[in-house]
């Protein structure tokens, strides 16, 4: 249907997935005038990897691979858009993806947990059990994943459940194109990327980190500072929108 | 379902109200994504009406006054954000409200008619004059309407019916979140805020302006730059960022 020499391919494809999403029962509404907000903060961004993001997503891998019992929190948005790259991610870094969404009903989630299934990785959403200080759905998780997880992937999150993830001693990598959001400032490893240019740059990191000692990986996770990300990702903006208003 | 104590509780409403206005057949799912893109632009604003904001909704509500046939173009997604608002705007201006959509079908215009007349304002939809010009459906407009105006108010517009209606002679005010698009730069008038915002306010100024003299009108409206508005938007937004960023 959409052309593949159109210059916005890739984008216009994203938004298909979306819409195929939303009729599946994956996807909702709202998650699509959330990928819209993400969208331009891409587009100022210059839609593509930064160096500061690839720095996250490195450290984010190493962490994963130095956590007991890591997870991969799963939404609508993530599931459609990369689901067989994040189900790689899953298996590399033995950690499980857990379904966990905002507009929340058992339908949805076991309709999200069937179709990730398909592309082969384990995937939790027993919804039994809790998240005290958090008063919608996002805190429904499942007994065996984030409810005992020590440290968390969560791509396309909410700010305040971040900050409860935080509260309850967890570690919080998180995938978010909005440098300014309350999920970005409070999490430990910010990806300041599009998911579907991170994921896969993850599957490709833990390809290369799999096999590293615990020291190794500590040295890239101990030299990081997520402060500077957010940083970067501000200047980064800043220096686009300059460019852009000059061009006018 | 969005708990009220919600960070971003009004945000998250105005997500639904545009969610439940697809249901109803008046906003489109394009509408949805392009109302996250201006998310973005009012998330690295601050989420407020700047100085320069209100500043420029007071000139709009001057220059509604001055006109001999305002009008007020409303499209979906306005039509389910601000339906009371700005029909009591309309009704203060005595500028009647017109119903005009990209996305166009008799249907979906009539729908929006019918939606709007229930907040008690004059909407003309007869799509039975065209815009001279312009290949999209937005050239289809009222006879009685924007074909006549000399001044149009158009929140959330496309670029190029903005640049068609300066070239058929109208004075264009225009309320955009982004001081980028053509829309910014072609009107002559721009209000780089939030719609939800923006036209209480205009309802505020209306009150204020409605019995003022064309001499107190003009004066407000001969002191007016558009350019140092765009100017102050993009600064607002570079100042923001960078004190995001000296924070962290």
């Amino acid at each position: 249907m959409i052309p593949k020499d159109h210059p916005r391919y890739e984008s216009l494809m994203m938004r298909e997935k979306l819409v195929k999403g939303c009729r599946m029962g994956i996807t909702v509404l709202q998650g699509l005038i959330a990928h819209g907000r993400g969208e331009m903060f891409d587009y100022v961004l210059g839609e593509r990897s930064h160096d500061f993001a690839l720095r996250a997503e490195k450290v984010a891998v190493a962490l994963m691979l130095l956590s007991k019992r890591p997870v991969i929190s799963v939404n609508g948005n993530t599931a459609v858009l990369v689901p067989k790259e994040i189900s790689e991610l899953s298996r590399l870094l033995n950690a499980p993806l857990e379904v966990n969404v905002f507009h929340f009903s058992k339908e949805r989630v076991d309709k999200i947990r069937s179709y990730l299934k398909r592309f082969g990785a384990e995937v939790l959403a027993n919804c039994d059990a809790e998240l005290k200080g958090l008063s919608h759905a996002r805190r429904i998780v499942d007994r065996r994943g984030i409810y005992v997880a020590d440290t968390v992937l969560v791509p396309l999150e909410d700010g305040d459940r971040c900050e409860i993830l935080k509260r309850h001693g967890k570690r919080v990598i998180a995938i978010d194109l909005n440098p300014l959001s309350r999920t970005a400032m409070k999490a430990d490893v910010t990806i300041v990327d599009n998911i579907v240019r991170a994921v896969p740059n993850m599957v490709e990191f833990a390809k290369e980190l799999k096999d590293s000692s615990r020291e190794e990986l500590k040295e890239i996770v101990n030299s990081y500072d997520n402060r500077e990300t957010l940083r970067m990702a501000l200047k980064a903006i800043r220096v686009n929108l300059t460019k852009i208003a000059e061009s006018l």
